[in-house]
């Protein structure tokens, strides 16, 4: 599945089989996050997470670093996505 | 700071020194959550978590069990209040 | 790889990837053992997690508690042993 | 309390109310060893985490990245230690 790029945002929903695997997922991309310096909005409900990324440093954009963890999110999912 | 109700669903802004306080408020949320089997909606963003309670089960109604994990939630925030 | 019996003791040695995925499994348990009300002894450096199960109720013997946590901590790897 | 040295190592045991929060205490000194690149030896049993630090680049002596890292769990522990 991929990202959509809508009102200058990357959007995605990942999904998983239960909720302490979705907060897993969000635990592992965390550490990614604090690296990168770049913060998701991102909104759970039991399996479920809902993310958002945009640049504010630049006026809400899509810019570079979006793609860095959009592609850093997917790559923490891949495990996920199989169990 | 008190939970507000609003369409049928309690909710609640809190605040963290940063983003790895944020998670970790969560991850300890969590343990809470599975036990009670009960699952909040909520929002990240850096320091920030939005929380919204509703019980599905009795037609998205405010019912003990959302009182019970806002109870847990705050009891579970008091340590990071003061850091 | 399977389970050692040592000294009344279950005993097994994990490799991850990297730290975030040693922490991440042990999170990933740590829901599984609140759940069981069970214990491990674990010990972490780096990318390595030892642990050994024993049952202390019971005067320090391997009971059936000590092999459903073994299960659920090698179910749980499944999906770290392959990224 | 203090850090112990002993055998070229800072050695120290935190106690918690709980395993949840021994979990999540280690879940916040992880993201800071990420950081720091360094990695403790850390051992945990229901609420007690046992640290060990010491250098191996330099031959497994005590060094200033063990004290910093000493300093950042302490830090860490001090709203655990409250509740």
């Amino acid at each position: 599945m991929t990202w959509k790029e809508e009102n200058n945002k990357l959007k995605k929903e990942y999904h998983f089989k239960d909720f302490p695997q979705a907060m897993i997922w969000m635990m592992e991309c965390s550490y990614h996050i604090e690296k990168q310096g770049h913060h998701p909005e991102w909104f759970n409900v039991y399996n479920t997470v809902k993310v958002e990324l945009t640049t504010h440093d630049t006026g809400n954009t899509i810019t570079e670093k979006d793609w860095k963890l959009a592609k850093t999110m997917d790559d923490c999912y891949l495990k996920f996505s199989q169990f």
